[in-house]
């Protein structure tokens, strides 16, 4: 897929400027992005049939199997500060610990699959994570307006996130929208639901 | 009804003792919620006789009714910011402009009757009001999870969301967790959905 729109916070800027390891969690996310194509393909071909004829979930799934397989992310990292109370706040979606020599860096990654209320619910999870410590850079992504028409019913794009960007103009935080770089009647459809996942063990960061 | 829960951010609370208006602002929504009471007593009984029997919408009306007709406020205040694009953000539930000789004082609040991400939307919609310019006071209201119980499926309440509370740190917020000040299986029960509203006309900002 490609990256069409982005925001990248004026404290996120700042640090992946000066800190390699936050350069480092920045690129991985952006190519688990350039790195999900269709089968057979160098590129992303979303099928454009009718509206909301595909799901979602598949997108989601091949970025994060990226981040685990070739970057070592691990799957949902609760944060300590909600207790395991998963009533106050799920675990992050995607989480890696970066360590060299003298450095240690936490990035966390959501994708909101739900509704654009869920999309502010992740927003502000992710925000938790930074203030209380326990993240250093927060990572959001969402389809366009344009691809989402395509995807699962009132899934959330970037665009209708995007007048709230605002409030995170302090906390290092970056959001991608990501679209599809073709649109045919011919590529494959996309599954709804769970329907058609592959049963993949995913490298859940409790059994790490 | 009783405020069994309070949240007054650091701004908030500097800013209500400093300032006469924003002072009466907090006064006029405590009111409200204080004198939401059941019709023939002194204060709020509410039927327990099973989960979720009570409709959340009649306790929001009353209390907005109150505030409309006893103090002046207005409903439905879009915010400038979102250029009427409802997509990217509702109105403004309540919102009253004080003015005295010498100053000008705004302030809004929320009532939400939906799931917890739509208390999440509320709560960010509220701070982008304030980090704009349009909103010098923001409060929200919510039932507790005790009161909750007894309302709507699903309705949000106070405590789900206030581990978020610490990002309002430094804006100018208040959150009210207010509560029945009884429970009896006798009470009538509160209708679900629009059901037994009456057709009373509300104070919209947009016909002032």
């Amino acid at each position: 897929m490609k990256i069409a729109k982005q925001y990248i916070s004026t404290a996120a800027d700042h640090l992946i400027k000066t800190n390699a390891l936050a350069a480092q969690a920045f690129e991985e996310v952006y190519s688990s992005i350039l790195n999900n194509v269709t089968t057979g393909s160098d590129h992303f071909i979303l099928n454009c049939t009718c509206k909301n004829c595909n799901g979602v979930v598949p997108v989601k799934e091949r970025c994060y199997q990226i981040l685990e397989e070739e970057f070592g992310w691990y799957r949902e990292k609760p944060l300590t500060y909600f207790h395991k109370d998963a009533q106050k706040g799920g675990p992050i979606d995607v989480y890696k610990e970066f360590i060299t020599g003298h450095s240690f860096f936490r990035s966390g990654l959501e994708f909101e699959t739900g509704n654009i209320s869920s999309a502010h619910r992740s927003m502000n999870k992710l925000c938790v994570g930074i203030k209380k410590g326990e993240l250093d850079l927060a990572m959001l992504m969402m389809p366009t307006k344009n691809m989402s028409f395509y995807l699962t019913d009132r899934v959330s794009n970037y665009e209708e996130l995007e007048p709230y960007f605002l409030l995170l103009d302090e906390v290092p935080f970056v959001v991608f929208g990501f679209d599809a770089e073709e649109y045919s009647v011919d590529a494959p459809l996309l599954p709804k639901g769970k329907d058609g996942m592959s049963p993949r063990t995913i490298r859940k960061w409790q059994y790490k």
